[in-house]
């Protein structure tokens, strides 16, 4: 502290210029840190200056090491406040007094600390039956024998009754011949329990062998004191040591259970207590038998004789389990009510660890303990005998709780790891062992720890109950070993569970007859949809992609059933276990139970996206041309003229209209019925802002918000899927609603806007979705033309206002605009003719075509060809060309297929419906919907966070978006020929 | 319990026929409830049944309850295992003795239990020497008188050396006439402690008198035995029942504090210890002292040696407390470093516990605790003097910490919860009391309940530190005191809390200067900017309206002023912060410190938005018009037929391209520079998903994700800002690079495709922002037709991308096609001559309109006028509206005024860069961005929720682009005479 010493003198004048006013207190407060073992032995710890002060002379630490005491030899002449003064005793009384302020002669020699010192089962005798000192102290010798029965006390100054054991076994205060083991004297009998006892504790887990100090001291005491003297605390006592040992027993009988084992069968007589047959008069109740498949019998047979409910009246909702505490020597502490912090060892607020004990609230605590503190802590183990509470009122009744100790071994085997029926239910358990692992002696650092690292307890509901039955719950407890080595460093993870579960069979026979019965439906429908694309495509031969396209549409249909099932049965949990008063349903647990759910969610996903990517490139692919049906003006003035030039040059039919429609069809692909954007932030407002999510946690309650303080379960995947679904759905079905309803009603309907668009553009679409099947939307102005000025539109929109000139529809006096078409394959194939030059022109380039002329030319030619061949089909100028016009039939229009094939003539279908927005995003809004959901909901069950899921299921919308709309433009410039930067 | 009693039966019929195989559990299994305290005196809890069991005849329950005594005037006759036989005393020797196993001849007569009872000061000697029993008891007086001077030990069966003080006083066993209390004799001279002491307690916040019989017990003795005989032990048990009354003391000196301050007084000669002066030999040391200011030097003079550093080698940011304890009795019981859960009452994991002592973790811990827990857990309080320990390596030092009690009261004034100057620190602080508060005896419930409710340790930053300085942390205690009622249902709320703070002045005085100049700039800026709005709309006049227009140009400047302020404040809390490696800057404190910056962000916000919506107003109401340069073809005919009718009928020009234009300008009207949905959901995913917000955390380490284990503190609000406008900005900046980089280069630029089409349709735009001035779009085909068919346009526009036609610019052999427009006063007056029939359509229908023909005509008409009107204006072919082109000055760009006034002729400056989106969102970026930034910021702060924030956020930028969509489109409707229904 080089600053410390440079600023000292910096400080005196600091002081001597303010003085008093500022004074320099750099060094006034700071002081110099001693504890008690800093000081030598001269030095006492002065508790109010917290520092070393040096004794007086003659005088050393004393053994507190606050005070002084005089050295050997010296005796305590006075004492004044804290300090004393010493003085030599003389040369005739050498000795101190045992309190130190007196000599005196002995009779015979001097222990270390200068005091006389008597030959064991003596006293020393210093004063006189009045207090009078003597002038020698002396020896005295107890009188073992009846009726005196002394022996020294622990002082070794007074003579008292000996221990009763010794009495008993041999009427003195000698133990002689007999055993003498645990400071109590046992006749040397035939008894059934082996003197050479096994001191070892068993670690499993570490396979070093540990001989325990307590063990070795008290195994045998403990076992002979409670065979021989019924002592009950012995008993108790030898019980705690089987449980150290984890219950487990073997063949050979000299370990701690097999002690107990020993003892439970010498003592049949006695009977049982309780009417438990295996919890035997004076013994601790360790074992429920040893019968195979008892632990099913024990934990399926009889259900609590209340059962839970959540609301109402009856609201029973408490989990009360009580305990019997003993402590390891055996002896009764307490009753105490399970809660707080017994059986949980993490710390952690008590609200939040009440809700442990709260019905049907998943409870898991986890942390990381510090082994220093938890060997500070807990110095002696403690042993719980777990009950639950029956009490109603006055009618006081206990359960006792079945305990599965994952560490017993019978044999050197888990049993209790493997199948149910093999298990070996026990009772007590402990939570932190740091007693049987101490070595040489109890007040060494132990050498292994044990600790209660996992307990869970686990309710099991009664099948097909009404009234919330369970049966009795099960503790199950996993210890672990910890071989101390450096405390401060090591830690330890320990956890604390409730669960609650039911056996879910019949929900999965349920879940598997729908899935059945919903998949052999979809089958057929799939057939169907592949009979129909068949006719549509105008192919009768069935080749691999006809089988390719049924399995693309089974996909999709399978795709839907698994939603159903899926968001059916998230639905079912989030209703049913949030809503139940008594209680009837529990969740299924994670892992095992819940895994084939979320394999139904990854089909559903899968399929779907193969759905999706199906329509997508299907639309991507669609075959489109605008048939504008405007006559040059300047026809009139040909015959005038009769010049060739002079017909040319007058009045082109403008393109500006094809090009306003074509762009409007580009902006119309990704319409939608919903806006995508807002559902995310909608669905994201109400799971995280208003707490929707709070309902997927795994406890009965249904509020929103949460209190942070209070305990948080964690979630459960179903119900988080059945929310997600169900708000994703429900949100989109009232976007839809107010967008049909109200918006395309009153704001704006971009589909008939289109529509009207044509009509009034004077130009027709035609759409192929098909090789011989798409839709016709009707553009063929009522006035005529549509190609002039500003003036004669608005009299023309007004005139039609007005409704004074004739209906839109393609049939005189019809409205119907829009039309499903079937061609004929003559037609299309008329119509592919026609194209041909200009998909060649996408083709690699050849020489061939590179003489052939320039590519826009023949583009332009392609497109005035094909103006005038589909609008003289329309025109019925086609002979062989020619088409009817009808409605479908109801059924058709149900399973989605032409009945009739068009053999000789092509069929328009009036189609009121728009549904040429089939080939838009608009007209599949269901798959695309669906697609989102369960995006959003696959994204969220594996990163568990909403935000994520909202986030990512944007970026995805607006992924397939922008590829839809650009590849889409691309497709529409291709086939209509419209210029691409007409398309913005 | 019907349930059970009618199961019976049923459960015998079932044994009975499944024997074995399945027995009935029902029954098996469930015990009776019965507790210790349930047995009567006849009976004693056995452990191992866990049941009452009946005494043997002529026993009794014995204390403890679990086994059986012999009654009064029986003994012990013989021990077998658990239970004991009794035998009744014989006549001639009725007394039992006291280990119960024999019968004696008392000398007197006998206690209630039956054994012999001597009078006080006697022992009673029922053995010899040896052990013999004898024939009848003896009573023995012990000898006080020297050199004896012994007295009865507690049992009343030794006589031992009698205690030292009554030695000391009287020389013998007796204290006779002088005083005895606590168990201690003083000598009767005149003492300076009054013998009348104040046992009361006082609890301020109750009100109610307490005598506590601790105080009544010991304040006395403790004081005299501090004084008399210096027992240091006693003296801290003084010093603690002063602590325990909360340090009051005022000129009444019979109180614990009183009694403290006439030792400390009367021990002056002793000096002090440590060279601390308030320190004084032997005693505690509880005070700083009395001299005014003191406190403010003690906390603000000297700082602690060592910096705190949070990164790097020299890494030191451990705050290490230590802290001596001691009992209520007086003794030192230890050295306890401060963490775990000492001075932490919450319970919580030891991880996040330990983050208290993280130098610069703002930690911040409240828990409701329960009474009965508290009583249960703290039976007796502990006393802490805390010090920071200051060791470094065999430098082992400490620093006191000196510790402000809210609670300290002097003359009943609570001196320590007013100005600074004032306060009286203290030392010494206690935890939970329940032992001052039991008035009765010491075993009953206390009354009263003390608890240290508030703990805060405060560190304050030394001012311009670069080494991380602090000076000494402040230990402030707050104590609450609850009148215990009902203990179980009774609960208190307590709190610690570690917090960090510096001198903001500094860092406010920089704010206010640069508010200050920036403010003044400002006003600069604003007045060019009203003083260009003047010119613009050609009114010379000063008003109402220009300080209007003054006032919204400085609210956006202003804005910008607080805006800039604000996220630099921020991000410097944020860099500083965060980034520093030596501490030299610590968070402004929630509360006080921030309000300020809060004002600062409302400031911005409100004024933002104010020049938000005067944009958004001034955008919806720009007059526009679309000047269409084609003629129609039809010229020629017109001349060779002559006929006026033939020249109307054929090929009108197509309004289809106007249409087209007017179509995209509704488009591009919300155009922006980025996408706002991807900003949104951009930010929310930085913040949320890659954990950003983090950073925003009161404490200096910068890892995204944090452990869901570990302390997670409080957010500091500045941070949020700072944090989330930057990521708002930096990602719009970037998004902004990546569309005017990449994307408008390289796939789409909406602004130069409109200039484009408006070229390529050979339609002109003339936008008037002012009256005079605005923004002119030169579209005039380079190929004098638009208005043709698709072979025509493809030929044109390669032959204009082979360059093989003129230039598109409005002068001769330019490119430029963008101007912003200075017009005179004259051509705006005609304009609104020929727009005014127009005008008054929309005006209240009158009669005179009625009449004046159909507005549908009125309007076409209007529309030709302007159309040959601006054409002609255009063409040069009016002569008193003639115009000139020019460049813009540098410095008229960069002030965005005009220095010329277009007084004679219009000026056309050129203007390549668009400046005409300044009428549209696009070119309005920069005030959009922030006012999103600051929308979004604002919601954060009063919500705390990013997620609530981007769903806000996103809906208010829905709101207003609709707004102005639909707003804006009836404008264009209104303006260019464009059928709305065109405008899809």
């Amino acid at each position: 502290m080089a600053t410390a010493t440079l600023l000292l003198p910096i400080c005196g004048v600091a002081l001597f210029l303010s003085m008093l006013v500022n004074p320099c207190y750099s060094q006034q407060f700071a002081i110099s840190f001693q504890r008690p073992a800093d000081c030598d032995v001269e030095h006492f710890y002065d508790i109010s200056s917290l520092s070393c002060v040096k004794c007086g002379p003659n005088q050393r630490r004393s053994a507190t090491g606050f005070s002084c005491d005089c050295v050997t030899g010296y005796r305590v002449l006075a004492t004044n406040g804290a300090s004393i003064t010493c003085q030599q005793c003389p040369p005739e009384k050498p000795a101190v007094t045992e309190d130190g302020y007196g000599c005196i002669r002995c009779p015979g020699i001097l222990t270390e600390q200068g005091t006389c010192q008597c030959p064991p089962g003596n006293i020393l005798v210093e004063r006189d039956v009045q207090g009078n000192p003597l002038e020698q102290a002396r020896c005295e010798v107890c009188n073992g024998t009846d009726p005196a029965l002394s022996s020294p006390n622990n002082y070794g100054d007074r003579c008292e009754r000996c221990q009763t054991s010794f009495i008993n076994t041999s009427q003195s205060c000698v133990c002689g011949s007999n055993i003498l083991a645990g400071g109590l004297c046992f006749p040397p009998n035939n008894l059934p329990v082996p003197t050479a006892i096994n001191p070892n504790v068993n670690y499993a887990e570490l396979t070093i062998p540990v001989q325990s100090a307590w063990f070795y001291k008290n195994l045998y005491s403990s076992a002979a004191a409670c065979l021989v003297y019924t002592n009950l605390t012995a008993c108790q006592a030898l019980g705690n040591m089987c449980v150290m040992n984890m219950h487990s027993f073997s063949s050979v009988a000299n370990d701690a259970c097999g002690l107990y084992n020993t003892i439970f069968r010498a003592t049949a007589a006695l009977g049982s207590t309780q009417d438990i047959s295996y919890w035997r008069a004076n013994l601790p109740w360790l074992y429920y038998g040893d019968q195979p498949g008892l632990a099913n019998r024990v934990l399926q047979t009889d259900p609590l004789p209340t059962g839970f409910s959540f609301k109402g009246l009856n609201r029973n909702a408490d989990v009360n389990l009580v305990a019997a505490v003993y402590s390891a020597r055996g002896d009764f502490l307490q009753w105490e009510t399970v809660g707080g912090n017994n059986l949980q060892l993490c710390p952690d607020s008590p609200s939040r660890q009440k809700a442990a004990y709260v019905f049907g609230t998943a409870y898991q605590e986890t942390c990381v303990l510090s082994v220093a503190d938890l060997l500070h802590m807990y110095t002696e183990p403690l042993f719980y005998d777990v009950f639950v509470d029956l009490s109603q009122g006055k009618d006081r009744r206990l359960l006792p709780l079945p305990t599965c100790n994952l560490n017993q071994q019978y044999n050197g085997k888990f049993i209790n790891r493997g199948n149910k029926n093999d298990w070996y239910l026990s009772r007590r358990v402990l939570l932190v062992d740091t007693l049987s692992g101490r070595e040489k002696s109890l007040s060494s650092l132990p050498k292994v720890m044990r600790i209660a690292s996992s307990i869970r307890i686990g309710f099991q509901l009664v099948p097909g109950t009404q009234k919330g039955q369970v049966f009795p719950p099960l503790l199950t407890v996993s210890y672990s070993d910890i071989l101390i080595t450096d405390p401060n460093t090591q830690s330890v993870s320990v956890s604390f569970a409730v669960y609650y579960e039911m056996d879910q069979t019949e929900a999965r026979v349920k879940t598997d007859i729908a899935l059945g019965v919903l998949g052999g439906v979809s089958v057929l429908y799939s057939l169907v949809k592949t009979a129909s694309w068949k006719r549509r495509i105008g192919s009768p031969l069935i080749g691999m992609e006809t089988v390719l396209k049924f399995l693309l549409f089974y996909a999709g249909d399978l795709a839907n059933v698994f939603f159903v099932i899926t968001m059916g049965t998230g639905l079912y949990w989030l209703i049913f276990y949030k809503a139940q008063h008594f209680v009837s349903v529990l969740l299924p647990l994670p892992g095992q139970q819940e895994e084939r759910f979320i394999t139904y969610v990854g089909c559903a996903f899968a399929l779907k996206t193969v759905q999706f990517l199906h329509k997508l490139i299907l639309q991507l692919s669609v075959d489109i041309f605008f048939i504008d049906w405007e006559r040059p003006r300047g026809n009139a003035n040909k015959l005038v003229q009769g010049n060739g030039e002079a017909k040319r040059d007058h009045s082109p039919v403008s393109i500006w209209r094809t090009y306003f429609v074509a762009n409007e069809w580009n902006e119309i692909q990704t319409v939608r019925k919903i806006s995508p954007t807002f559902q995310v932030m909608a669905v994201l407002f109400l799971l995280e802002v208003v707490g929707f999510s709070s309902l997927a946690l795994r406890d009965p309650w249904s509020d929103l918000q949460r209190s942070p303080q209070s305990y948080s379960p964690p979630y459960s995947l179903i119900l988080r899927y059945g929310l997600a679904a169900t708000l994703w759905v429900c949100m989109g079905l009232l976007q839809m609603v107010f967008f049909t309803v109200f918006h395309e009603r009153f704001v704006e309907d971009k589909i008939r806007q289109f529509v009207d668009l044509c009509s009034i553009s004077n130009i027709s679409v035609l759409l192929l979705s098909h090789r011989c099947f798409g839709y016709y939307i009707h553009g063929r102005s009522v006035h005529g033309h549509a190609d002039t000025n500003m003036e004669e539109m608005n009299t023309n929109l007004k005139r039609e206002a007005e409704s004074l000139c004739g209906q839109r529809g393609l049939l005189p006096n019809t409205d119907t605009q829009t039309f499903q078409v079937s061609i004929t394959s003559r037609l299309r194939q008329q119509y592919d003719r026609i194209l041909e030059p200009l998909s060649r022109r996408n083709g690699p380039s050849r020489l061939v075509d590179a003489a052939s002329g320039h590519p826009f030319d023949q583009s332009t030619r392609a497109y005035n060809t094909m103006n005038r061949f589909l609008g003289s089909v329309i025109d019925h100028a086609h002979r062989d060309m020619e088409y009817i016009v009808r409605d479908k039939l109801f059924f058709e229009r149900v399973i989605g297929m032409e009945f009739m094939e068009p053999m000789d003539k092509s069929i328009f279908y009036n189609d009121d419906s728009h549904s040429f927005s089939d080939i838009l995003f608009y007209g599949n809004e269901a798959t695309l919907l669906i697609f989102d959901t369960l995006f959003f909901c696959v994204v969220d069950l594996g990163a568990q966070s909403f935000v994520l899921a909202a986030i990512l299921t944007y970026a995805q919308q607006l992924l397939f978006r922008l590829i839809r709309d650009t590849v889409g433009r691309r497709n529409l410039a291709n086939k209509t020929l419209v210029d691409k930067r007409f398309l913005i």
